[in-house]
């Protein structure tokens, strides 16, 4: 299992754009890919141009599977003008036995 | 809904304290709390005193809930004189709809 996120700075001209992008890149990973298990990207609240994305891959295998998708390169190469600054924090779950039952009880949840 | 990651830095003395902590808090919220949707403690792979907890609160009323519970308050007062640094990153999902599919996948996942 591999899981970090992602900050990601993006020029602010560009910030609409690579929100499209995004968005993009999520859905075709999560359409094609088994070994994706969470692509989860978010806004800060207070400064636009920051976005934080929740990266899950089953295995190391599955990442580079994801890295040589046709939709990866795109996103990839589509995106490279619009990033000013790009750290991936690569984490280890505390509690690896709970993360199950952390994403049961999202998948229960009905609210907005 | 709430959407954060706490950026956390230990001092490094009370690493190991600091973790159990955590996962006493992820434990006790989880069991306890319904309007806790997500609390996803972790550490970063290159530097172990810094911690990154994705945390997803179903309302504004569940998070004052959360901060009102006596296990909360126990994590709060235990830990502070262990923080070094904390920076509450709130978020905006760039894909809301999409959210129960992507939590669907990680419950469906088998992996380690």
């Amino acid at each position: 299992m591999l899981v970090r996120i992602a900050e990601v700075e993006i020029h602010p001209q560009y910030v609409a754009d690579y929100l499209s992008a995004a968005r993009e890149i999520e859905r075709a990973s999560l359409a094609e890919e088994p070994g994706v298990v969470c692509l989860f990207p978010n806004q800060a609240g207070e400064d636009s141009t920051q976005i934080r994305i929740l990266e899950i891959y089953a295995s190391p295998e599955a990442y580079q599977h994801h890295l040589q998708t046709a939709h990866f390169q795109r996103y990839k190469q589509g995106t490279l003008h619009m990033v000013k600054a790009l750290k991936l924090q690569d984490l280890k779950p505390l509690d690896a036995p709970s993360m199950r039952k952390i994403f049961q009880r999202m998948d229960l949840w009905r609210g907005e």
